[in-house]
């Protein structure tokens, strides 16, 4: 069933995958680290092993798309090849040997009366997650889900479509070779875009927390539209604050490091703020930097007036999420304008300060209120991988449950065990 | 402005509401502790400075809720007297006293490239609050809100808003005298009751998460509509299990404990279930018991023969929350049974297992879905008092973010702070 069904054989099929999920999600919750670790390194084997298939499948996405007159970027996102392909794999094994996020206990105490208290992480139960070109999401986000305990419901964008469910079969050979549910990961098997209004629903009470991954369009609906909870950045407006105290050479790397080694990234610095207390010595040469390295800069006064290559910037600027070689470049007073700047503009992303002044890094730590701040380091370490998780899901801007990078033991929740020899209340 | 407003200005009204209690957030993140705990004990003092008027204003709410004819248990949550009046300035000062929940350091670790990461509590931003008849929520909610470093924006229940008026401002005159903007503490000034609408809808991102208060029509109305998080639990159909190897001198205990000790609270018992391996010899003793106590017993038709007193249950008692003497009595096969009729029926919030097996007692607490699982204990534990909170905004059974008593800690979310000496991605 790959075409557009009927709307209420529609509702009907999204309301089954519900079931299903939240009936594997049961069966998932209480099994041992060993038989997920199993169930995952047999899909890696099986995404191999369905080489032929899979890539078979990605061609005629592509052809699709070709046809269709889509074009670099995300042509080069949708396409696979024996070496993508073995990557995702490989990727899938290394979430299998991470370590279990459940049953960690997260705290444990007694009170006087003797009863003992534990608090302990549990899945989250069914996640749905909607993504768009990328086919690498449905074994990614699965196998992440997957070890986290959780059941999944994948929503593949309509280009990825066969990609896609040619990924998920190999999945779920994966989790059959364990004898676990096939439904832990399910693919919405219809390219029909209101199936994504229906996951927004959360069938009713089926999904716990919506993950989107994709542009800035699908995360604004999702966000508008969703009636359970999201983890997600709508976008990464990062800034980079060079501070009095900041050594020259560290800004430099830092400035050109956050800006352009990669621009597309959510971690890629948009606006670098300049202490007017060094603006005459760290300005111009870390200016002068970017545009050499061919970034294009727009600039406040100040800046503009340090080579003619700067535009000016305009207060829209401030709220850019360039996602390109171009920063907006502004003078601010001291730490307490570039924070006050960061509250006005920024996204609750990342954002990083170089000084060599600890009393002032602490205070920008403290009071700029972003899912990550950094102290002498670039903002392109925001990732849930350069933190040591293994692997995210994505990156939440959000101030529930999870912030930053989510990695799988941000896919957990927690419960309460209390142990008792007969205690009553009195 | 205590009637009726026009709609436009009740919408701007709440919109200003709003924008004030985010600037009150950012002045409250970076406080220290000693500044709001200050806070705190100047309010509790100016709650009893303040007696007059406010037991002024509660007599006028009392009187004007019976010329309306309301029943005894409303009047009683709703009246104040000297002593109640000194509980609430108590508690107040009680929470000033808890730990800062505000920069505890959850956790941190180090990476190979020298950056070190810190995840450090933060507080969650602004809660809106909505509660009913007991007017002493106005200084708990938000005293636990400003210890946790939020702002709050309450919304008082009708029949108690001239009471409530009457503590929040007392409540802002100790924000005042610790040099904190009175706006960390906001009662909505109307009775309209189209206000507690645009506070579900968040008041434009004002609101962070909504804390209802009070029966279930209130918390199921915030729970179908709300369009940001809600912290809350609908019903408590609680469960004790009396396992085949239960004492039964245990067993009597904790479910007259659990059922009987009080039976207007969310963690009260509301379904007994038997083993069938000691139904013969438990079962009676148990039903006896209950019966003799005053409570009313709906059991299967095992039950049923125990005691001519019993009446039949059906399908419905299994899914009631009573909050009454009265109880749902079923044997079921064996704790696997018991786990099962808990996922069908229960509501996900406090369930307790009586067993002198520890390998039984850890299935059920591994395998039972719900915020809260005891062994050997009463349900009635289910509060954040006995959990050694200090206190609780409330109970939330959702699975985001808290679960489970809902304390100051719970009260928090977190951000990473990264300190690098010059670190960039490669």
């Amino acid at each position: 069933m790959t075409g557009q069904v009927d709307q209420d054989e529609l509702a009907a099929l999204m309301h089954d995958i519900g079931v299903r999920a939240r009936r594997a999600a049961r069966v998932l919750a209480p099994t041992p680290d060993a038989r997920k670790s199993e169930a995952l390194r047999a899909a890696a084997e099986a995404l191999l092993a369905s080489e032929g298939v899979i890539l078979a499948a990605n061609a005629a996405d592509v052809a699709e798309a070709e046809a269709r007159g889509t074009k670099g970027s995300f042509l080069d996102r949708l396409r696979l090849d024996p070496e993508r392909l073995k990557s995702i794999a490989e990727a899938v094994a290394d979430i299998a040997a991470l370590p279990d996020p459940v049953g960690r206990v997260l705290a444990t105490w007694q009170q006087p009366n003797g009863l003992r208290f534990e608090r302990v992480a549990t899945p989250l139960g069914v996640i749905g997650v909607i993504f768009e070109s990328r086919p690498n999401v449905t074994a990614d986000a699965g196998a992440l889900c997957l070890k986290s305990g959780n059941a999944s419901i994948l929503r593949a964008g309509s280009e990825s479509f066969r990609t896609s469910e040619a990924i998920a079969h190999a999945m779920q050979d994966g989790l059959r070779a364990a004898g676990l549910p096939a439904d832990a990961i399910q693919l919405v098997p219809t390219r029909d875009r209101a199936a994504v209004g229906h996951m927004l629903t959360g069938l009713e009470g089926a999904i716990d927390v919506i993950v989107p991954r994709g542009g800035k369009s699908l995360v604004g609906r999702v966000q508008a539209e969703a009636r359970v909870p999201v983890f997600a950045h709508l976008e990464g407006i990062c800034h980079v604050f060079i501070d009095r105290d900041a050594d020259l050479a560290m800004a430099r790397t830092i400035v050109l490091n956050s800006k352009l080694r990669r621009t597309g990234v959510c971690g890629s610095a948009e606006t670098l703020l300049v202490d007017e207390a060094v603006a005459s010595s760290h300005l111009a040469p870390l200016v002068t930097m970017l545009l050499d390295a061919g970034c294009a800069v727009r600039g406040d006064l100040a800046t503009q007036r340090v080579d003619p290559r700067v535009s000016a910037a305009t207060e829209e600027d401030w709220r850019t999420e360039y996602l390109d070689a171009i920063i907006a470049v502004r003078v601010v007073k001291d730490v307490d304008a570039a924070i006050e700047h960061i509250a006005t503009y920024g996204s609750h992303h990342t954002e990083s300060i170089v000084t060599a002044n600890a009393a002032t890094a602490q205070r920008f730590l403290d009071q700029v209120d972003s899912a990550i701040v950094l102290h002498n380091a670039s903002t392109q370490f925001a990732d849930g991988g350069e933190f040591g998780f293994g692997a995210e899901i994505g990156i939440a801007t959000g101030r529930m449950h999870a912030r930053g990078p989510v990695g799988v033991e941000q896919l957990t929740t927690f419960k309460y065990r209390v142990h008792g020899d007969g205690q009553i209340r009195p």
